[in-house]
């Protein structure tokens, strides 16, 4: 998996498995509005299709135990989730690239309710510099270095066309920036402190593509 | 995991194991164009995280077995996960809401090569309908019925904002559509031949937010 994961090895979880906890919190904060208290790996394994066994290795990253034969207390298993992926406290993120996605994911709520906070818009597009959106006026992207150093921004979000994504990049290079979620299809060269996320919206258009001739068939 | 798994559970795989294939297929091309053509489970579970167990129980569900002690074939892999994910087919999806998000899937390429292909863009404002985007004419989304009709579309996107997704939703139930990909946060109620599949930015969220303050403390 390149850099990413051998980097992340360093770390005490890998990216798979941390990209899995946020399908286990939905499915937690769910039994928690019906008003379960407990519930076993068995049981979640069975609803997300895992076997237990990857459950209770995937949940033990974030410090948690469950007692055996009993399970996972509810609310303990969502506060450890939520405290692991930092989801109690405020990410300050440029957003770079004030097109369509950039927008899209500006107003998406559930990434602000896990602590998505805008530090500031910049764009290439000099029709665009100096307009507002969302109280933020737009800046020119050519000083992404100062205003990271003046936010104290530790995240990028980059949805800018192909041709511009590694120049943006060389610009985030010369920051303290920590992280980039990668929205383009480019393979973005970043300096060794940099972790990049490379976006696929696939997962999704795989259920939705697969589906439909077993509907087609199922149906006539 | 409510209607959406269980209606799956009637099909030959869940929705979690379709979500992982994508990755499966990632890793495996990666592997095909560095000119490898035998790939184990084993080294597949490793890059991905995962059980060997898991690997094969996944893969399964596509129609490949690999062989014991060697491993799958390369592209036969490919083939096969491609042709289960129906992604060596079009498939004409109805976009509603011609808003950011709207506008940033129709250009999104990955979906594209996927077989992702627009019938049709529709939206409720006014001042939007009759206007052009990507070589179609945004259309009135009260016409969706007689689009879905005249497209034959077998897909929609709703990316419309939440006050308005139970009123589309109402207006696709009505067509012979066959799944809805929802970008909303909005509960869709479908009729039953309908799958609906919620799209959830927060995984790839949730690998940035984590790496934080691991980042932070082997920095400084």
């Amino acid at each position: 998996m390149s850099k990413i994961s051998e980097k992340f090895k360093q770390s005490i979880a890998s990216i798979p498995t941390i990209k899995r906890l946020p399908s286990y919190l939905n499915l937690v904060k769910r039994v928690d509005e019906d008003g379960k208290t407990i519930i076993s790996a068995t049981t979640i394994a069975k609803e997300l299709d895992l076997e237990p066994i990857q459950v209770r290795k995937d949940l033990a990253v974030t410090g948690i135990t469950g007692k055996p034969r009993i399970g996972y207390q509810v609310t303990e298993l969502i506060k450890s989730i939520e405290s692991f992926l930092n989801w109690d406290t405020a990410h300050k993120t440029v957003i770079v690239g004030a097109g369509n996605l950039g927008s899209a994911l500006m107003n998406y709520r559930e990434l602000r309710n896990h602590g998505l906070c805008i530090a500031a818009i910049v764009d290439a597009n000099p029709s665009k510099i100096g307009t507002e959106k969302k109280g933020h006026i737009i800046q020119d992207v050519q000083n992404i270095p100062q205003i990271v150093k003046d936010t104290g921004a530790s995240m990028a979000i980059v949805t800018v066309p192909p041709e511009q994504a590694q120049v943006v990049t060389d610009l985030l290079n010369q920051t303290d920036i920590r992280s980039i979620w990668n929205f383009t299809n480019v393979k973005l060269k970043v300096m060794d402190h940099i972790l990049v996320l490379d976006e696929d919206l696939s997962s999704g258009f795989a259920v939705l593509s697969m589906h439909m001739p077993f509907y087609r068939e199922s149906i006539k």
